[in-house]
């Protein structure tokens, strides 16, 4: 059987664990957790990082710090998570949907500026599949309209943007704030877990206020006030140091996993091109002004009934290819207090795409297998 | 070096992490997180229980099943963790604080009875080190009322309350809603870590749908619906897998956790009690209708200079006793909108309480070591 994914350990995970419970502490910000946040800070340039307990955590905490209110508009892709909304409707926010790209799940930026309002506060791009969103523009429109960026950058780890004036920079270090995932399907992974990275240092004091359910306790323990107590909202968005102690050793062979990463996708890529050729799929062109973190490696078949047929014959081979996000303008949420709107790209990878088995131990076998079903499958399509 | 806490493996936890991850899933709802949840129910009469987070978490599901709406008032004790009241401001609420009784820091039913009005929507009575609050006299006014009553079960597990017919419930199962944790300095820890119980099954659906983030993907995998789509506000307050791993192989030990600990108290209560028949100190007494879980040994000194001098003293033996809340209508957040107010004994156990080292590590020479030092300070004291 080949699922879709497979959680891994790659080092000292179990060790580390134990470690951190020899230290004494394995509440939230031990020295696991502190490992990571140098680590982060150190290899991707973000001035200063948060593990939290998920990726919807880290919005929702982003979602504090924009200090959303009632009414105020967010601007969110409708081919992405529930979180990326969510996190903004806990604290009041009216979302607005806009599309993707008719090519590329990622938001395009002539919608996002049709739908600025004057109620507009927050845009938040959605890194699809760690490639990076067009971040030189939606950064033009943030200062023109002076608007929050938020990048959910939950898949995006290790992945970069370049400017056009060369500079390079990682995805999650470029808006006001940014929320990656630790999930197991990520490509490094505690089970559940993510990150909220801070831009702006003026937003370093309370985000820790924030992320310890509102009291200035980590001012407290580095002797800054003598005594801590309540002093804003929040809530407890700080991870158990067992995963911490788990993630840091992940982190620590980053540099194996993306290597394998990249020739699995590779790998996808030169074997599936030339079924694009023949127009029966699509597969990912990197933009120039994007690097790829392997992530995720997905197709996008000619219609809705084509990748059901697909999944169902890879099914019948043991392999287990996986949708993924329906548009959130048609949720059951949305339409209860909205009128329905037509947003065409984001139903198109809604009944479309998919997503092949990726994960860091997947067998140069298992992928032969997988490619060879693919090609198979679209060879009795061509009878 | 006795510090106040220390976290601890007791049996399978690294081994069933390492199972998790074999598993194939260690996103939350593996096979660990089902294992906790049949313990839970099986052994205490909880109707149904999540893992979640963090207690914090368990609370904001409470408040968001409660349906909180901007202004509705919600009784909380003023001696408590910011998060009794935090998880519930972050809903819109207002927080009415009410004193403990002088010689318990339990909420006093007769204290919140003046403080319920029109807008009154919820009781969070908070079991403070364990020890069950009047619950027969608290749901009978919740009952008058109309009232949700919300258990902070936080440090209460393994403990229970008898009504005056005999009934002999698991504080946790007499609320319409509980949240305990599994923060590293409670009896059974995954660091950082939660649950919520709900005890009224109309809120079951609702709780699920809450907790994986607004939709409805709980009924999706039991195959009740055919997809599954954004329904809800929400959150991700499912825990990795990695953390039900580890609680589960400590709640396989509950029984000898708890005897251990009952042991620290009762030679606590022993060693202790001849310095309260000399009027130094109070040591807890346990209701009738209470059990003790053994979570916590406290004591009350006299005033708050006496304590500030017996933490000094003993830190120069190096023994780490803590106080513990500071009073919340006292907190800075609470004062920005809100006039002074005067509740007493909470500002009393603020001032007094101490509590003593207490872990299922401590030995019994450690133990006698800090009855001797506290015996030595009050004897200084005498002369």
């Amino acid at each position: 059987m080949i699922p879709f994914n497979k959680p891994f350990i790659v080092g000292n995970e179990l060790k580390y664990i134990e470690e951190a419970v020899k230290s004494g502490k394995i509440s939230g910000d031990g020295i696991f957790t502190k490992k990571c946040h140098t680590f982060f800070e150190e290899n991707f340039g973000f001035q200063k990082v948060l593990l939290t307990t998920s990726c919807t955590d880290a919005l929702e905490m982003a979602a504090i710090l924009c200090n959303i209110q009632e009414g105020d508009e967010v601007i969110v892709p409708s081919y992405t998570f529930v979180s990326s909304a969510n996190a903004f409707v806990l604290r009041g926010a009216k979302i607005v949907f806009v599309d993707s790209y008719p090519d590329n799940p990622n938001i395009d930026p002539a919608e996002i500026e049709k739908h600025i309002t004057e109620k507009t506060k927050v845009i938040v791009p959605v890194h699809y599949a760690g490639i990076a969103c067009d971040m030189e523009k939606i950064m033009e429109l943030a200062k023109k309209h002076h608007l929050f960026v938020v990048e959910d950058a939950a898949q995006a780890i290790d992945s970069y943007y370049t400017f056009s004036d060369g500079t390079k920079k990682a995805l999650g270090s470029i808006g006001d704030f940014a929320a990656f995932s630790f999930h197991e399907t990520k490509n490094i992974i505690c089970g559940e877990g993510g990150m909220l990275v801070i831009n702006n240092p003026e937003y370093n004091v309370r985000a820790e206020i924030i992320r310890e359910k509102g009291t200035n306790r980590s001012a407290f323990f580095r002797g800054e006030v003598n005594k801590y107590g309540w002093v804003d909202l929040g809530s407890s968005f700080l991870p158990s140091e067992i995963l911490s102690a788990f993630l840091y050793a992940q982190l620590e062979n980053l540099g194996a996993i993306q290597e394998k990463r990249i020739r699995i996708w590779k790998e996808y890529y030169r074997n599936l091109l030339p079924l694009q050729e023949k127009g029966f799929i699509k597969i990912p062109e990197i933009p120039a002004f994007a690097t790829n973190n392997a992530h995720m490696f997905y197709i996008t078949c000619r219609n809705y009934e084509e990748r059901s047929n697909l999944i169902q014959y890879l099914k019948t081979k043991d392999i287990h290819p996986v949708f993924h996000y329906l548009s959130l303008n048609k949720s059951e949420f949305f339409l209860k207090d909205n009128a329905p709107i037509d947003i065409p790209n984001s139903d198109h990878f809604t009944d479309c795409l998919l997503r092949l088995p990726f994960y860091f131990e997947l067998e140069e076998a298992e992928q032969k297998n997988i490619n060879s079903m693919i090609h198979e499958y679209y060879s009795l399509l061509e009878k």
